[in-house]
């Protein structure tokens, strides 16, 4: 049973093409609503007083009131609709309320408790919920859901987390109906790198690209104009085996020798700096303490240490050559990269990679360029938030089920 | 200019619509025409008309004419329209006429000439155009053009082959402008890999699939929810660089060191043959000298030659991890393989390969499949042939240009 927000109740198929008109670009008059959605003038006063009325639309100021009879640009009320996004990365956890307008109200980095178990964290999160939507002093009825971004593989069909290698106690959990109990909304769920993809094409000018990850685990989304793609199961992304180092020492993990994310995750790091004698290697099972262990890498890397600049350095060119494989196979004309892990890799990733990568380019590509994401660390949570709205208010719904 | 032929003046957009709906499932009514085009009876009536003056379409036997008012089904009339088809591979050309409900009437396979210059070459193409259609019987008046599938990289804008690495005389080749000028038709250029998975697409029962081009190069094509992907600069598939081999020796060649051609394209495969003492190395310009090596390697196989068997069996579990690494990428459902190469390699190559890659996989996919194309050797050309009647006929042409 869906038990949805009283605004939705009110909705039509007209409405919600017009209310996206709106919602991608803010200052439309109704004659251009009218002109770019081919219904009739009568149906576009109609559904825009309908809008007004539900106070998910408000009318601005004319841009010239002097000139005959004045166009009135409507835009979005960022009041008038919220949704709760929340991304479950094994060591950041982020929950946050976006309003309709993309701005995010309140946000809640926590690290990631390490000895709960699924319902435990269902509870921490459903309390998480409460307090960001109560501290905003929003109305409970204008939140129209929760998305949860979770590392792959996941079935969307029923809403389970399957068995990330990075969540080993996660094993066929169903999380979009545990949480749908436990806070009494409309619960989505999607991959980690897919809501991210999500949430870096609605703030970006580019229509395609593919989107790196890095997280506790590494992983990639594609958007081909203006799409993001999914993948067949939702599983887009698996990208951590890629060979990208032929001479790689068994890091004696269970992660692929040579493999990309044996050269970048949090774990394959920490064990690179505990070979080179730079500290001691942590606890494997605990994310905490891997995300930590990467800080202090980069700590002494940005103190001048020569051992963990070259660590970092050459994990760089070998996510370069990992890059240089997708790019290759896709034909995509920019990389961005984004996730927990990225705002301190970044500073000295990006000026190795950009070179490095093109470096592996089959096909010229002058244009070709590797940015850091716009969004920041919040990134898959923002997406998952506005997967929530793109399932309520969009007139093309994704094919995500929602509980 | 665009010097069409004379069917092409009389379209127009609804005109298209309802052409490209007889040409996917031939046997509609105008009453079925009617409602998938959401056009008014009256505009179906007049188009089916015109459609049947142009001899495009022809009305069949009326399914149940005992019954009231007969429906009488409408399908495309193969001898309405025509186009011809060219694959460029290093070692084998390959010129078809196809018509327009996807039948070929003639095909030619002939061995790539090695010494030829790119002038003699659109001198053969152009005669052995003008021989396709001369020998079918068909009015020049009726061809609609001709596609031309090549080894990357592409320019499609300005209809340029840029500098395959399988072509060395073919650098900034002009190949549209020039056969345009040889032949007086238009010319559409595109891919070998995006034209094959066009003509794939076209003969399956499968929206979703990775399908693996192995000629005289590698390359693969990219099929989503009935879409063939293409890249944003056209250029989809390079995939010959994957990493699939880290302890791979030296082949003394140009490509990869372990990467994915060094498995698999001919010259690889002739170099494998050579380092085992199977046969003297070829002149490694020689793509035709490249081919027959592959022949005599597979026919040593088949003969029951331990060391001919175990070069091709690990060529197909390296074959596997790239496309392990595909389609852990891009979660599809699905590989389908062919080009000039596969018809030799599938009787070894097929076996090893469906649990190979499904080892490589990190998704369950109780599903997943790799199997044969099931157009054959031609599958480039005609992918080729397919675009032409596309551009021309269908309501949503491709991207591509015609000279």
């Amino acid at each position: 049973m869906l038990k949805g927000s009283n605004i939705l109740r009110l909705g039509d198929y007209n409405q919600a093409v017009v209310l996206d008109l709106i919602r991608r670009a803010p200052g439309r008059s109704r004659a251009e609503l009218q002109r770019e959605s081919g219904l009739s003038s009568q149906t576009i006063s109609n559904i825009a007083r309908r809008l007004i009325d539900l106070e998910m639309v408000h009318e601005c100021a004319p841009s010239d009131p002097s000139r005959g009879r004045p166009r009135i640009p409507l835009a979005v009320n960022g009041a008038g609709a919220f949704s709760v996004g929340v991304h479950i990365d094994p060591a950041r956890l982020t929950i946050l309320l976006l309003d309709l307008s993309g701005r995010v109200h309140r946000h809640e980095h926590l690290r990631t408790p390490q000895r709960y178990d699924p319902a435990e964290m269902t509870s921490l999160i459903a309390a998480a919920t409460d307090r960001v939507i109560r501290e905003a002093g929003v109305a409970r009825d204008r939140v129209l859901g929760v998305g949860i971004a979770v590392p792959g593989p996941v079935d969307v069909r029923s809403g389970t987390v399957l068995d990330p290698p990075q969540l080993p106690r996660w094993r066929d959990v169903k999380v979009r109906a545990d949480l749908h109990e436990a806070t009494g909304m409309p619960v989505l769920l999607d991959k980690d790198v897919t809501a991210a993809a999500t949430a870096e094409l609605r703030a970006s000018a580019h229509s395609d690209f593919l989107f790196l990850y890095l997280g506790a685990g590494v992983g990639a989304g594609v958007v081909t104009e203006g799409r993001v793609m999914r993948g067949v199961s939702n599983n887009i992304g698996e990208i951590g085996d890629i060979l990208v180092d032929p001479e790689a020492e068994d890091l004696g993990w269970s992660g692929r020798r040579g493999g990309l994310a044996s050269a970048c995750v949090p774990e394959a790091l920490a064990r690179h700096a505990a070979r080179a004698g730079l500290m001691e290697l942590p606890d494997v099972t605990d994310h905490l303490a891997m995300d930590d262990a990467c800080s202090r890498l980069v700590e002494a890397a940005d103190g001048g240490d020569a051992t963990a600049r070259r660590i970092l350095d050459r994990a760089a060119v070998h996510v370069a050559v990992g890059l240089g494989v997708l790019v290759n196979f896709l034909d995509v004309p920019r990389v961005v990269i984004g996730g927990p892990l990225w705002e301190r890799l970044s500073p000295r990733f990006l000026p190795v990679l950009n070179d490095a990568v093109r470096r592996e380019l089959v096909v010229a590509r002058p244009a070709f360029e590797v940015s850091g994401s716009r969004v920041g660390e919040r990134i898959a949570a923002q997406g998952a938030a506005e997967l929530v709205m793109d399932h309520f208010l969009a007139p093309r719904a994704t094919s995500l089920l929602v509980e």
